[in-house]
């Protein structure tokens, strides 16, 4: 079942939401998306903070604007979390063997369909897929590292 | 002690390598290096390989501007995870625990020291650590999940 738990903050509130979609493959889709999609509405709150103090001033339209922002970044990095999260799941379960090749599988075709699904060309969505299973693959080595 | 190893191709060929710098921080450091410098050029050359495959043709110009490109990367990435897992285990044993939060603050002052270092202004600095944070942090969720 997801769980998706975060704290922070001086007195560290923690949130859970669980959400059963009855099927291990939606389930973990589903809690990268809530989970990445906060941490990526929760970057844009941070820098349109900073430009906040920085300029000294609130004004409503802008509070708006970062209101957007937060929900389409959001989205956006929860979409791409979600992909990849399904497909490493999908790629262990069809190779029936967990290593960094399933962050590189799942990595590649998440570049190839985030690219696909923005009207690349098929160009941009082959060097996509590829910077995508590199990351993935960075991002696996970087885990056993730390 | 570091070890990088690597496996891939028809025979999955192994290459271990192993440095000691008589100092866990230094040897953390670079492994990192040597681990994600090694991924970020080996993109590289995926990348050329697959725009030479689709021209169908290969020049002695290009592979030698394809060799530069593949180290000027590799360096970069491997500049950036070797400061990122630095940091990392800095914050550790600064802070005596294990959690994501680890991930955020090492995220975060890879962000501004790579920034930092190439010459962008006090305000790009702020928003490229706050990125790197919640890049690191996302990386860490999913790295739960998978």
């Amino acid at each position: 079942m997801p769980r998706s738990s975060f704290s922070g903050g001086i007195a560290s509130p923690t949130v859970d939401v669980m959400i059963d979609m009855g099927n291990p493959f939606l389930n973990l889709t589903l809690d990268g998306f809530l989970k990445i999609g906060t941490v990526g509405a929760l970057r844009v709150a941070a820098e349109e903070t900073y430009h906040c103090v920085h300029r000294g001033s609130i004004s409503s339209h802008k509070f708006e604007h970062t209101l957007k922002k937060m929900c389409k970044e959001g989205a956006y990095w929860g979409t791409v979390a979600g992909v990849y999260v399904g497909m490493e799941y999908g790629a262990e379960r069809v190779r029936g063997s967990r290593d960094w090749k399933n962050a590189l599988i799942g990595g590649a075709i998440t570049g190839a369909v985030i690219s696909a699904a923005s009207n690349d060309n098929r160009d941009k969505v082959v060097v996509n897929a590829i910077t995508g299973g590199a990351i993935a693959t960075a991002a696996e080595f970087l885990n056993y590292l730390t």
